[in-house]
């Protein structure tokens, strides 16, 4: 086989460093999820069909990837009527479609595919939510972190495959869940050294408060996903874009004042509520709001601000109340993070009164931010602490020695495994970021030497075997 | 929907309780495999179909999942001379088959999938040593930890998805590797308390030796197969199967030492060498054992202990060299672990001469034998060290600042988020275990106090708000 293989695309690789780092994100996460009390799970990669279709509309469906049945298809030749073969259907069928003679043969996927690839982690975490329920307490704090797999067009930042990272709350409707969702996001954001970010919080009822208002009731989705481009398109786009959907002028003229909201959290819903004095939807998002901003207030963030963004309408569709949105200070990039409240979260499932509210961390969009910040620790890398070099049997037994010895006190050494030229070896300690090197010769044998060296400085020791241990516990703590 | 969903045979969720322990063993190998010097690394979930087809037998191909193309599947309907629509296709075909009239429609399954997901994680970490051999230090020393899936059937302890964990090294044909791999499956059983673990160990040149030397060298799959099953069907049925594959009755007396080497690994040596003098093979599969066997005196094993079993025979297709098994003490269950040298790992993708040697842990095993010898340290579960009890508002603020406190120093707390009933409260923290319960009810609100209650014993203590942090500090460490 010639060529090299490849990988499908919209996959990746992880090379040692990648894996390092991203393991360390993820610990940094699963310690403030497990602190602030959620608790991990994990649901099988692929799920029935009929868990997953029909759940993330008709364009998720379509990018949902479908696992083959096992085993083997037979199909009965004079039933079908076919030909003595079915070579047709090998061939290839680009060069001979023609728009009226085509079969759709996706009605045949369904039979020859039973299961498919998770979409997300909320769907599946629904799922289990009912048929587990009689194991849980409720109100259920749950993380997951697994990969999840869409067939949507790879592009720059944009996989097959990747990682999402929820932490759910189900079965209570407290605000108080809220609050300690902001309170998370800034504690994970906080211990990853990513300072002033910004946690944007809105309300699904603040957006229909104001369709309410400027009389849009009807056309609440359109209103959003206008208002929504406010960052892109500025206020004139927006106002010229909800004019094209058919809101009227007048009712846009009402919206002026969503522009120009001033002050601090407080006074911006101060200001709203004189906008949606008129709504009970209004009101009551307005009410969310404070009760989280003030709580908020009270508690204090470590490095994060919560601003109100009334434009955001992420997810809108089935988020009812609370809606957050994360982004980074000083990195340009999407949003790095987001969740909200959706009230009827396995309703789908059949067990109905059950709120939800979660969040998301966007595994890789942080990375990015990090790594673009210079933030990943040094000690991530976690390259041994030192290689032994191989000059042969005796030299390797002796050395093996002090480098068992050194592993059971918890220190990472290598020796490395073939008696190659030592100029070798040392490129081999220097590309992998192995800052000592230690060396047994002949008169190391016969001395119970072993020879140190500090490849930065080039520094050099000579240490008992029997105190190898301390020093290195000298250089380093554990 | 009123069927309670379910998900696919030979899948399993896991709850929080099977996660923590299966973290908690993974995490004690990833401890182990980087202090020996293994790098981590993770590939896509699934490759490209000429990946993974053909490299694991007729059987593993048919055990393959493969996935869906994407997009949807267009044919032409003059073309196929079918009929005006595909509903026979559509039908059940059970109540139609005939044998002389099928189509294996196998052959279609070329055209509508070109990916598959990972049956194992050998052939993904030989695809990565080809693609990625110019940013590689060899010899390379790499873990990974991930799912692999398998269309079997399942069966008790036979899952379709289940996670591999395996330490290779690629690039160097260093007998220390061998020896270093046995002292990390000692490492990390010894690590996870189970002790007295065996650690078998063969040679495939030890087997083509006897094959040889009883002239059977012709049926050596045969006659291997047959001595895998000493310990089930005992000296006679292994004589009976191998005389029923021909082998004849004069070669099979020669075997007899074989069933009664005694005395340790090094008299054991001794005995089958006088076996084996006659065969190059033989001998230098005894040179090899004799290495891995005197170092690991030499150094020493923690609980472990290395055991010459000349009927392993596992894997025996693709390994050249040495054949590792392990078992545990005290539990009846198949091996906990496994591997071998492989001499030619990555010529399947173009790659020659890259010796490879490695070692895989059964992750499912391994969380049964330690539930069954109460291995588990009870800090895994690691549920909350406390739940404050929700009262009402002002309560709740209070409350929260309290938790806020103690979660900034590391603790795991909570707070019930609704004002439900204490009963129901109560009963939660039971349920999931949190030992201490904390109250604030209008009188705690007017003196700045909590008071707090051990639910194991039902000692009382109260505590000032500013005392919260060194009053659990004092009784659990971080």
């Amino acid at each position: 086989m010639a060529k090299k293989p490849e990988i499908p695309k919209g996959t990746r690789d992880f090379s040692p460093e990648e894996v390092a780092r991203r393991q360390y994100i993820i610990s940094v996460m699963r310690g403030n999820f497990e602190k602030y009390g959620y608790q991990p799970i994990e649901t099988p990669s692929f799920e029935n069909s009929d868990t997953l279709l029909g759940k993330y509309g008709e364009e998720g469906d379509r990018l949902i990837f479908k696992i083959l049945n096992s085993g083997n298809f037979f199909y009965d030749k004079t039933k079908l009527e076919l030909p003595s073969d079915i070579d047709f259907l090998l061939g290839n069928p680009a060069d001979r479609l023609s728009k009226e003679n085509l079969i759709d043969l996706n009605r045949f996927t369904a039979k020859i595919s039973e299961k498919a690839l998770r979409y997300d982690l909320t769907v599946p975490f629904a799922r289990y939510v009912v048929q587990h329920q009689n194991d849980i307490q409720f109100p259920f704090k749950r993380y997951q972190i697994q990969p999840v797999w869409r067939a949507d067009r790879p592009q720059k930042g944009r996989f097959r495959e990747f990682y999402q990272c929820d932490a759910d709350v189900v079965g209570s409707d407290s605000l108080w869940q809220e609050v300690e969702l902001v309170q998370l996001y800034d504690a994970v954001f906080s211990d990853l050294g990513l300072e002033n970010t910004k946690i944007k919080i809105n309300n699904r009822k603040i957006l229909s408060g104001i369709a309410d208002v400027i009389g849009a009731g009807d056309k609440l989705i359109d209103f959003t996903v206008a208002l929504d481009k406010l960052d892109k398109i500025g206020i004139d786009g927006v106002k010229k874009e909800m004019t094209e959907k058919g809101i009227p002028e007048s009712a846009i003229e009402k919206l002026s004042p969503l522009f120009s909201l001033s002050g601090d959290f407080g006074q911006q819903l101060e200001q709203l509520g004189q906008l949606l004095s008129e709504s009970a939807d209004g009101k009551k998002g307005i009410e969310e709001l404070q009760f989280i901003n003030t709580n908020i207030r009270m508690l204090g963030l470590s490095t994060s601000t919560l601003e109100l963004d009334v434009t955001l309408a992420r997810g809108l569709n089935y988020y009812t109340g609370a809606i957050f949105e994360v982004v980074a200070d000083k990195v340009a990039m999407g949003s790095i993070g987001g969740g909200g409240r959706y009230d009827d979260l396995t309703g789908i499932f059949g067990l109905k009164n059950m709120s939800g509210v979660g969040i998301s961390f966007g595994l890789d969009r942080i990375y990015i931010v990090l790594e673009e910040l210079g933030l990943f620790p040094e000690s991530v890398q976690n390259a041994p602490l030192a290689l032994f070099l191989n000059y042969g049997n005796a030299e390797a037994e002796f050395s093996m020695q002090s480098v068992t010895k050194l592993r059971n006190r918890g220190f990472r050494v290598e020796m490395y495994p073939d008696a190659a030229k030592p100029a070798k070896q040392f490129t081999y300690a220097e590309k992998r970021g192995i800052p000592y090197v230690v060396s047994v010769g002949e008169q190391e044998l016969i001395d119970g030497n072993l020879s140190v060296k500090l490849l930065a400085t080039g520094e050099k020791f000579t240490v008992e075997a029997d105190d190898i241990e301390s020093f290195f516990a000298g250089f380093h703590t554990l």
